[in-house]
C-alpha cells in the first residue's frame, strides 16, 4: 500500500481519485451484440453461447428438473446458510415496505402514493470466476417482496452447459420466475429488447463485466431503466488507535481478492497502526487462494494517515465508498457524521463480509463516489411510487384561485379552464 | 380525434406507442456545447448566452437585488397563490420523510437505513413559451425537505437579461441556493462539470427542450444522476358514461396546450360520450389563446372504444399514462386497480391542472411508459439511503458459520477469514 502521511486538503481529490475505466474499446462490440439479439433473437444467444461460452444448447432456459435437482448437489451446511441469509435479507428488507398514507394538504384535497411492484424485472448472476449465488438471494428478494409477477434471471452457464446449483437453489428458494442459460451482453439485450424464449422487462439489476456495464447504459438510453452505474468494488476502512490490525488487514483482503481493480482505501489516524496492518497483510496474504489478485490491488491501494477524527470523516465522505468499515471506539458517533457511503459497517465486530452474505443488508451497492447520490438496492428499487389525488366539490373550490392564478401566470389558460368548468358546474 | 373502436388486443401495442423522438440530430450540437463548457468555462457560457439567447450578461449569478426585487414585480394575488401551492406541496412531501428504524435481523445483528440528503443538486427550468415557476416548486420543495445543503438553479434569461419575477419569487420562497441565466444544454453541462461560477453538483432535475434531454443522457454516462430520463407530457382520461364531457375536454385540452408534441388520450367505455365531447372540443378549443398548440396535439391524439371497464383498465396499465385520470363513479375501485401511472386523478372534482399546480403531488413524472419502471420526483428523489450495521460478539458468532459457508462456496477465502480473524480473537 501507497501510504500518504497527512496530505492538504487541496491533495484530496487526486488521492481519492478512482481510476478511469474506459469502456469505449467494448462499445462497438456491444453495439453488434444488440443489433444482433434484436434482429435474430434466440437465434443469436444459442451462436453466442456457442461462441463466447463455448457451448452447444438445446434450450436456453434451464428446466424444472435442473432446478429440482439443484439441491441434491450442495452440502446441507451450505443450503443451510443460504436459508439463513435468506431468512436475514427478508427481515431486513421486509421494513423497507411502505404503507399507504393519505395526507389530506387542504380540507377536501386528499393526496397519496402508492407503491406497486414493477411488473417485469430481469437479474443478470455474472459468471467467471466466483458462482454468485449471493447476489441472487440479493436481488431476488426484494423483488418479490416489492410484488413483482415476473422475475427473469440470466446468468452464463459453464462448458458443460449446466448453470452452479448454488445459483439455480438460491433462485429457487427466493421464488424467481425462469432462469435462463445466456451471459454478457446479450443477456442484458434479450432482458431489454424480449426474444422468443425471454420476456421483455422493465428493469435490469445485477453487476457484470465491461461488456455488461455498457450494454446496462445503452439499453437504459433506450428507456429501460437499470439498478445504478457500475465500477470496481471497493472499500474504506477508517481505523484509529483503538482499532485491531488483524481485522483491519483481513478486511482489506476481503475486498482485495475480487480482482486486479478493486479499491482498498485506509484512512487513520494513528500512524503507529500502519506497521502491523503490514505486517498482518503479508502474513494474511500468504494463505489467501486468491493472493495474486488481492497483492495486485493491494499494489494499487493507499493508506492515508491523518491529523484527527475530523479529517478523516471529511476524508471519508468526500470518498464516498461503497463499503465504509468504522473501526474506533467512537464509531457510533462517526456513524451518524457519514453523508456519502453505499454500506457502512459498526465497529470492530462488523466485517464487510456478514453484510455481503447474510446479516440482512443489500451488497448492491453505488461504486466509484455514485454513493454521492446513489443508493444501494433495496425493495425500492423494484417498486414504483404512484401519487394520487381525490378532490371533493370543496376542496376544487377551496383550491380554485390558487391554481387559476398560477396557470394563467404561466400562460396556460386551458390549465385555469379545466378547474373553471368544474366550479362552474 | 381518432376513434378505434374496439380494437383487438393484438392492435393495442401499436395503438398505444409513442411518436419516435429521434435526438440523433442534436447529439453532435450537445456534445460540442459539453466539450466547450469543460474548456473554456464561464466564458463558454457567456458566449452562449449571447449566441443563443442573443444577450451580453454582465453576471451569470442572478444577484441578491434581482431577487429581492421579484417580489415587488408580482400582483399579491399570484404571489399568494404560489404561497398556498408551497404550503400544500410541504404538507404531502414532508411525510415523504422517513425515520431511521432499526432491525435486529439476528440476536446481536442490527441493521438500519439512515436518509441523508444528496449535497448538492442542480434544478433546470427552462424559458421558452412559459415561466415554469410551478416546477421550481416542485423541485426546491423536496430538496429543502431532503436536506440538500446547495440547491442551485439554472435558468435562461430573457433578451433583456432578465429572468421571469415568478420564477425568482419561487426560488426565494423555497430556499434555492443561487441562480444562474444559464439555459440549455449548456446549463446542463455546467452543473454536471462545475465552472468558475458554477458548482458541480450530484444530481440534477429538470424537464427541458431535446438539446436539454441529451445533455442529461450524456452526463448520466460520466457518473451524474439525474431526474428520470424524458418525453413528451401526455395524459390518459379513462371514462364511462357516469363521466361529465365538458370536464373531459377541458382536461384533454389543458395537456394538449403544452405543444403539438402532447399526447392525449381518451379511453372510454361509452361511445355515446364522444360526441359529446367532440362538440365541448371545437366549442372550447375556440376560447383557447395556445389553439393552435392544442389543435395540433389534438390532431395526433387517439379515442378508443373499448367494450368494458376490465379492458379499459388493461389498456391504461398498458399504456402506463403520465397522467391519468378517472372520471366514473368506480373511480376509488378502479384506481387501486391501476399498475402503471405517473400520477392518478380520482373522480370529476381532480383535474390535471390541481395536481400541475397545488394540490400538493409532485408535477414531475415520468413520461413515455416510463411509468411503468420509474416514480415521479418526491423527497426519495433527493435523498440517499444509507445502510449500517452492527454487530455484538456474540452476534458475529451466531452468523459466523454462515458467512464462511457462503463465502468458501464463492471461493472467497478472505471474506470467510475477515469473519474467522475475529471469532478466534
Amino acid at each position: 500500500m501507497q501510504i500518504l502521511d497527512n496530505p492538504g486538503r487541496e491533495q484530496w481529490l487526486q488521492i481519492l481519485q478512482r481510476p478511469y475505466v474506459d469502456n469505449s474499446a467494448v462499445l462497438q462490440s456491444v453495439q453488434h451484440i444488440l443489433a444482433a439479439v434484436k434482429e435474430k433473437g434466440d437465434a443469436a444467444l444459442y451462436g453466442f453461447a456457442q461462441q463466447f461460452d463455448g457451448v452447444a444448447l438445446d434450450s436456453l432456459q434451464v428446466s424444472a428438473e435442473e432446478i429440482a435437482a439443484a439441491a441434491g448437489q450442495l452440502s446441507e451446511e451450505l443450503k443451510a446458510a443460504i436459508v439463513q441469509a435468506k431468512k436475514n435479507i427478508e427481515t431486513f428488507h421486509a421494513r423497507q415496505l411502505s404503507t399507504t398514507e393519505v395526507v389530506e394538504t387542504m380540507p377536501g384535497i386528499h393526496c397519496w402514493r402508492r407503491s406497486v411492484g414493477i411488473d417485469k424485472v430481469g437479474l443478470y448472476i455474472p459468471g467467471g470466476t466466483a458462482p454468485l449465488f449471493s447476489t441472487v438471494l440479493m436481488l431476488a428478494i426484494p423483488a418479490k417482496l416489492a410484488g413483482c409477477r415476473e422475475v427473469v434471471l440470466c446468468t452464463p452457464c459453464g462448458k458443460d452447459g449446466k448453470v452452479h446449483p448454488a445459483v439455480l437453489f438460491a433462485a429457487q428458494q427466493t421464488g424467481v420466475s425462469r432462469i435462463y442459460k445466456v451471459g454478457g451482453a446479450q443477456a442484458i439485450a434479450a432482458m431489454a429488447l424480449g426474444t422468443e424464449s425471454i420476456p421483455s422487462v422493465y428493469k435490469i439489476f445485477g453487476p457484470g463485466n465491461q461488456y455488461v456495464t455498457v450494454a446496462k447504459q445503452l439499453v437504459q438510453m433506450q428507456g429501460v431503466a437499470i439498478d445504478m452505474p457500475a465500477g470496481p468494488s471497493e472499500v474504506c476502512v477508517l481505523a484509529d488507535e483503538t482499532a485491531n490490525p488483524a481485522f483491519i488487514s483481513a478486511d482489506l483482503l476481503s475486498q482485495a481478492e475480487h480482482g486486479p481493480d478493486s479499491q482498498v482505501l485506509l484512512v487513520t489516524t494513528a500512524a503507529g497502526l500502519l506497521d502491523q496492518v503490514n505486517a498482518e497483510l503479508a502474513s494474511q496474504l500468504e494463505r489467501l487462494p486468491r493472493k495474486d489478485f488481492a497483492a495486485k490491488a493491494l499494489d494499487n491501494s493507499k493508506a492515508v494517515v491523518l491529523a484527527n477524527l475530523e479529517d478523516a470523516v471529511a476524508m471519508v465522505n468526500a470518498y464516498a465508498a461503497e463499503h465504509l468499515i468504522i473501526c474506533t471506539d467512537k464509531a457510533d458517533e462517526v456513524g451518524d457524521r457519514i453523508t456519502n457511503a453505499g454500506s457502512v459497517f459498526i465497529g470492530n465486530y462488523s466485517p464487510e463480509s456478514a453484510g455481503d452474505y447474510a446479516s440482512g443488508t443489500n451488497h448492491t451497492l453505488p461504486t466509484n463516489a455514485f454513493a454521492r447520490a446513489y443508493s444501494g438496492v433495496s425493495v425500492d428499487s423494484f417498486v414504483k411510487k404512484i401519487t394520487y389525488q381525490k378532490l371533493s366539490v370543496e376542496g376544487l373550490q377551496a383550491i380554485a384561485p390558487t391554481v387559476v392564478a398560477m396557470a394563467e401566470a404561466e400562460g396556460l389558460e386551458a390549465h385555469a379552464e379545466a378547474v373553471r368548468v368544474r366550479v362552474r358546474h
